[in-house]
Formats: C-alpha cells, structure tokens, sequence
C-alpha cells in the first residue's frame, strides 16, 4: 500500500490522472447519468408536496412539532402536514455544499457538489471473517475497522457505528466509539444518534479532541433514518436537534424497504423519500438556519415472497438516479448507494449485488456513500475480506470519475507516429513515459495466468483478502494526539461513564 | 425458469415493468452516460482523421487493397492512406440500424439504435465447471452452451465460437459449430471468419435451413477483428468480403490490449478504434453498400508489470463511452463490452470486474454485446457457473433500461391514502396489485436469513450456478425445423468434410 500523500497534491495529481492515492474525497469530473426526465422530476416533487400537505407525516418529538407549528405547518396531534412549497422555503437556508473538517486538516471532506466521499458499512451487530466466521463484534473488531479504514487509501472517512460493540453496554458503547474515531484515526466522521445526550457527548468529545479553537465548525456528520413510511421518531430528531444546534451535519435518511416502509413502485418511493427527507432537513434548519444537511435515501428491495431485503436490484438504482437529480434540484447534498449485498460470504452473488448497487450509486452522482465498504448480509454482517475487496474497487470508481484526459500527451499522436503499424507499443517512449500512471490497478484481483495461479495456491479472492486486511492492519501506526488530549479524553469519559450506571437500552 | 412468450408480448410486458421474460433484444428507455465532452469527441475525430492520413493502416488482402485504391486511398504496397473524410462517405451507405432474422421470426433481433442485444462469450479454448475443474473445450461443450443460451431467456443471441471445440480438426470445426446453432437453437447466431469459404459455408448452411425465400435478408452476424495497431490481415478481410457480398453483417472490432496494441492513454486508445474500425466498415461498404456493419471495440488494460490483461479497469469504461457517442455519431450500431474478467473461477474477482465492465457497457448505449455471458480468465475459460450467473445478471441491467415508469400506477398516490404514516405496505391493495411484477429477482442470489442458508448448506453462488446449468440443461428440447431439413443439412455437410482432408491449421 503507497504511502499517501498531503491532499492537494493527491487532488493534483488525481486531476492529471495519475493513480488515486489518498485525496480527502474524489471531484467528479463527469456528469451523472439521469434515467429519469425533467417532466418526471416535476411530477416527483408535485407528489411529495401531494403527501406533505394531503397526508402529512407523524412526528414524536414535541420540540419538533412545536418548530414546525410555528412555522406554519398544520399540526395535529403527532400529525404535521405541509403547504406545498414550505418546507422547500425552510431548506432553502441549507449550505448546498460544507466542509466536515478532520483533525488532520488535510483530511477535511467536502460534502456535496462535484465532490464524493466514501465511508465504511455503518451498524452490523455481526462481523465476519474467513478464519473466525461469522460472530457477534465486538469494540475490538470496531477498533481494528477504524484502524482499516484511516490506512486505506480509498476510504476518504471513518464512518460511524461500523459495528456494533455488543460486548459493551448500551448505553455507554457510543463514548468507546466516538474516542475510537478520534484517537485511531485523523479523517473524518460520524456521531451516536441514540439519544439526544449521546448526540452532545459525541460534540463534546469531538470539542476535546479538535481543541478550543474549533468554534462551530462541522467536525461530525451523523446518521438521521426516518421511521418510513413518514415517520420520525423522538430519539433521532432530538439527536439531530443537538447537532444542528451545534452547526454539525446530519444525513437525513429514509431507510426504505420497497413494499414494507414504501408502496412498492419506484416513482412513489422517490416521492416519499424527498417528502420524508425534506421534513428532516427543515426540521434541522429551523433549528439553526444554515445548519448543514444532506438528502439521504437508503433504498433496497424485497423479495415478494419471503420478505427477505434484497440488493444489487434495478428498481434502486432509478430511485437513486432521481433522488440525486432532486437533490441538486433542492440545493443540497446527497447521501444514497455503497456496496450492499444479501450474500452471506463475499463470494459472486455478493460482489455482482454489491457493484451493482454501487455503479448506479457513482452514476448518480452520489455525494456521501455509507457502506462503501464491508457490507454483506444485509447490513447484518460485516466482513473483513469483504471490507478489502470493496475498498479496493473503489480506487476504480474513483479513477472513472476523473473523466476523459484529453491533454496532447493523452491524445498521443506521437504514439502513433513512432510504433509502425501491425507492432507493438510496448517498449515506445510514449508508453514509458506513461506506463505507471496509465492504468487504474487493483491491490486484490489475480490476473496472472492459470498456471501461475495453480502453483501459488489456487486462492479465489476471499484468501487473497484474507491475508491482505491483517498485513495491512499490522501496518498501523496511530496518528498522532496533540499533548495531553488522550488523557484528558480518558479523562472526561471516565467522568461520564462513572456518572450513571451500565444499561443495556 | 418461466416459458418464454412471444417477442410482441414479452416487448410490451417489458415496457409496461414487468419482469423481463424473452424479448428478442432490449429496447433502452433511457440515454447514456456521456463520459466525453462534444469538444472531446471532435478532438478524437479528428486524431482518427490524421492516423488514417499521415501513418494509414496496413492492408493485407489484395482485393480490399484494390477497392481503396479505386475509391481514392493512396496505396503504397500494403499501406493504405485516407484523406479525411474519405471513410466517412463510404460509410454513409451503411444502415443505421438493420435486423438479423433468426429462424424462428419472433428471435429476430434489431441491432442498432435504441436495441441492446446479449450474446455469450466468444472463443474459449477451455472451459470449467465446478466439478470437472478447467479442461480443453469440445464439441459436446459447445452444444451445452447452444443449449444453455437458447434456454436461458436473458441471452437474446447464439454468439458463434461460444468456445473452440478443439476435439474437432480446426479446418473443419467451423462446419459443426454453425449447425449446433442451427439446429439446437432459433436465436440469431454468428458465423466462421477463420477463412473466406469458411464464410461461404456458413451462409450456404444458414441458408439450406432458413429456405429458399431467405434471399439476401441478413441471416448471419459475424466478427471481423482487427490485427491491431492499424493492421488488418487478409483471413479476416476475405471472410468479411464473403459475408457482405451476400448482405450479411459483420463487426469489424480492434481488439485492443492497451499499451500492447495502442498506446496507453485512453483518447489515443479511443481515435485507433474509429480508425481501425471505420477501415473495415468503408471495406464492407466497397463490396456491397448498404452491407450491415457495426463498429467494435474490445479493450483490456494491462498489468504494465507482468503484461498480463486486466479487465474491470477504469480506462476501458472511458473509452466504452466515447466509442459509444463516435459510433452514434457515425450513424452505426455499436459493439463493445462483456462480462469480461481475469478471474480463474467465478469468486468475488470474477463478479467484480464482470460488473465493472458491464455496468458500462450498459452505460455506453452498446447495441451488441459479446461476451455477456460465461467469461473467465481473459477469455480464455467459458465457465458453465459463471454463464449462468452473468446470465441472470443481465435480467437486472434490462430493468434499469426499461427506465422509471411514471403512470398513475406507478405514482402510487393511492397508496399513501391507503396506508396510514407509520403503518406498512405490505398488505395494501396497492401492493398486491403490483407485487408480482414490482421487484426484478434474481434466479441465483441467496437473499435468505443466515440461519437458513446455514441449514441448507451454505452453499455459495458458484454450487447454486452448479445446480442450476445441470437442472436448465435438463429442461432442454430442441426447437423442430421444417420436415427434411435436419437431413437436407446432414447430407450437405457430409458432402463438403469429405470432399478435403482433415487438417488443424
């Protein structure tokens, strides 16, 4: 693994199409692929002000309600419901783009724009890996994925809950989170969303670590899913209360089962998801005008039989194409797509489900991508070997997003003046002069011939990745602290943790 | 696997959303990504306009030779020079989309326009299956995979060398791989080019089994590949002269192992394709004009260490997409892409670059793609898991073409009347009504509970494809042709093996 370098160089060298290494996020250079038309898109926002303002959407969290009252929603016990054209007047205060800052400043993302971000799986309870198996994480698996992320190259930010620490209690697990993302690595991340408090010691923490002078700058990013179909509950709203009042970002995100949350066709669940997206946001704003958002849309499947969530399908990827049109149509940024599967094992069915899903997600113009990497059985599971094979291919989609070099030397006229017909170019002075830069290479895949890949073991991908996260995680060296900041860290949640008991709700 | 209906229905069920069943070909709803800018394609133009003036290409086929020169190309020996805009006007009389009737009438395909056609791999020396490992190709192989494709409802085309049947002396081979596709199935098929009477016979053979009244409608597709960089040989040159003197199609493609066969930067890549291909194209033209031609474009990168071909790349996708816009541009149908990967076996690897190559495809507007289906290892192993498992992915990539569907029903605003906020839709009237054809599903993922698929094996996708060719091919019934005709072309080939002698060059 290259030794990353500061991020304008590596966006330089990115922009002159040089292999990615480690930019704080990547600039598309290309434009999404829309499968949906103007006159649809109109008729997608037509619906979700027809459900805003006919049907409206519950909201338990008195705070809340009372904001949107004051604003002029029509409420009605938990029911809010909203003239057409309200809450797009409310967002209208949103930044269409913000920068989340990292403690390593050369790590600070933009969110939104031509810019995209890739982050871990976020929220398994299980992890997985080819020795162990399958099995309950725990904060030393959330640890060694923190520590797998801030050395790759291809993962821009830390995440958020990649796992689950079930080994420790509820209610004090987001306090070993958080410090985790903090000490162990320098890019950034996301907040607990488990409670209003949560949501203020994460601020806290982050305040600790990033230093007095950090002022209100967005330093974390959290995850706000709906309660679908149009449904926010208490606990979310009241964490991205906090965050908004402390001008850090939350991604407000439908999580969308087609035909469970959402009716099952894709033009009804893009209209809910903008109708449900939109309340979140201008819940946010009215909190703090100018608090930073993002337009989320979680979308899978199901099997109409079973009821099993299914992945890698093609009714996401339109929602997704018209959710990132809405969005950049609204003003804001958009979180959709990662590299989502039902596989069990990172095996074909996961990485077809998994490219499958994120293809669209890159066409989309996708500006934040949770789950980039790790994902397998729904969310249940994250692997390690399927956290390896998914960084990797991001370098790829990456590098397709820089678009069409078109410089005199890419152009290559010499090339073909100075290799005759019908030889090749292999050894020519424009080919060396390229050589290194010229092709996108993949840390994983094998393409050596057949009898090459016998003798050395006949490994399928899932062995190859096997050895490659723990040579990689035996790398790691922790950024570091500025003097002092780790034991006051220690210090502070000693503090809190002593302050109330072990529960686990 | 659901009985396939007639090509008229199953068109209008795919428009209406359903799941895809066996149209003859897909028909795109929505446009290409464009990876280009307009400026960028003019450039590339212009860059194929001077190659073919300043360096021009080497011809190795005298009556090719000839027509040039009586059409104004500057000929020194074997090197052909073309003013710019010369091929271009002798490719103005090719169609912009034409039809390739297959035996039975509802499997014609349209190639062209807003047509996508799925054809399987090309040109295995070896083939796999999980059980009996990688082995040389045979004849019975190559009828297995006739079969397959013929059965399987997501592959709309025969292919020809689906893989080499290396049991069969190579001088005659070519005579029982045209009849497996005639007789095992009525999906439009592809020809020999291995020599000019080669050619001969596949039409002559075609014909005996479409009748009489076949005349010179375009019964037969067939490729034309260029000896890149700028080269054409006179074998490939002789087939394609036979084929469009009898008005049959042909799809004269560079293939391209950049930094092998053209330079490495993919705008150079892109003008040697238009190039190479827009020569063989205006040759068809010269036989016959009018001829069908398409315009190919195969393109691997390399690991510029080993040299070894790499597939799934950034670069390729670049370039997929301009050619996509050149062809559109020249008012030809266009060819490139595949499920092409370097893998050994059908892991991760595989389905990753299979993906990273499909994706695209899809995205680049191609008219016919090759390789769709079964490739391993740089195309040198057909594997019968991996056919079946590319195979169902091509369902997904047809959905995502048919586009969003914007009806009243689909809108589903009843639904959100129907089912109160915080309820689910599962049991709606709306649901019910759609549920069927609301989700496309694959044949092969598993998207069941960790707890059942443990129970039931923990088979991964490679045993569920294993089951699944044997059970498909199981299934297999040959489609009846007119009385005599099995005898007609039995006698006919008899006749021709053995009035020359066996040879294997």
């Amino acid at each position: 693994m290259a030794r990353r370098s500061g991020g304008r160089d590596a966006r330089r060298a990115a922009r002159a199409g040089a292999v990615l290494q480690a930019a704080p996020y990547l600039t598309r250079n290309i434009p999404p692929r829309v499968m949906i038309s103007a006159e649809g898109l109109e008729i997608i926002e037509h619906n979700a002000d027809r459900i805003l303002s006919e049907i409206g959407v519950e909201i338990h969290h008195d705070a809340t309600l009372k904001r949107f009252r004051d604003a002029g929603a029509a409420v009605d016990g938990t029911r809010a419901r909203f003239e057409p054209g309200l809450l797009r007047s409310l967002i209208a205060t949103a930044p269409s783009t913000f920068i989340q800052h990292a403690r390593n400043p050369e790590r600070s993302a933009q969110i939104g724009g031509m810019a995209t971000v890739f982050a871990p799986s976020y929220g398994s309870p299980f992890v997985r890996d080819l020795e162990g198996g399958r099995r309950y994480a725990s904060i030393a698996d959330f640890e060694n994925f923190v520590k797998l992320t801030y050395l790759h190259p291809n993962l821009h930010h830390s995440g958020g809950t990649i796992c689950e620490p079930v080994d420790l209690p509820v209610n004090k697990r987001h306090f070993d989170m958080v410090a985790a993302h903090l000490r162990y690595s320098d890019k950034p991340f996301m907040g607990s969303v488990t409670a209003g408090e949560r949501a203020q010691d994460t601020v806290d923490m982050a305040r600790l670590v990033f230093g007095e002078d950090v002022g209100d700058r967005t330093i974390v990013m959290s995850l706000i899913n709906a309660s679908s179909p149009l449904s926010w509950d208490a606990t979310m709203l009241a964490a991205a209360e906090v965050y908004a009042a402390n001008n850090q970002a939350c991604v407000f995100t439908p999580f969308i089962l087609a035909g469970a949350m959402s009716p099952v066709t894709p033009a009804a669940v893009t209209a809910q998801i903008l109708a449900e997206s939109m309340v979140g946001m201008a819940a946010a704003q009215l909190v703090r005008p100018g608090a930073p958002v993002v337009l989320g849309a979680f979308v899978s499947t199901m099997n109409m039989q079973s009821g099993a969530p299914t992945f890698g399908t093609p009714e996401p990827a339109l929602i997704m194409s018209a959710v990132g049109e809405l969005a950049r149509r609204l003003g804001v940024p958009m979180r959709t797509g990662g590299q989502l599967c039902a596989s069990k094992v990172p095996d074909a069915q996961a990485a077809y489900e998994s490219a499958a899903v994120m293809g669209p997600t890159m066409a989309a113009g996708t500006n934040f991508v949770l789950h980039a990497a790790g994902w397998l059985e729904g969310g249940l599971t994250i692997g390690y070997e399927k956290f390896m094979l998914d960084a990797d291919q991001l370098g790829a989609y990456a590098k397709v997003e820089q678009g069409f070099d078109l410089s005199e030397n890419a152009q290559g006229m010499s090339a073909f003046h100075e290799t005759e017909p019908g030889k090749h170019h292999l050894g020519s002075a424009h080919t060396l002069a390229n050589f290194e830069t010229a092709f996108w290479k993949s840390d994983l895949a094998d393409a050596n011939s057949f009898e090459q890949w016998e003798a050395e073991g006949a490994r399928d991908a899932e062995a190859r990745a096997s050895e490659a996260w723990k040579a990689l995680l035996a790398t790691y060296e922790q950024p570091p602290l500025p003097a002092g900041t780790d034991e006051a860290l220690t210090e502070w949640i000693d503090r809190r943790k002593s302050s109330f008991p072990d529960s686990n709700v």
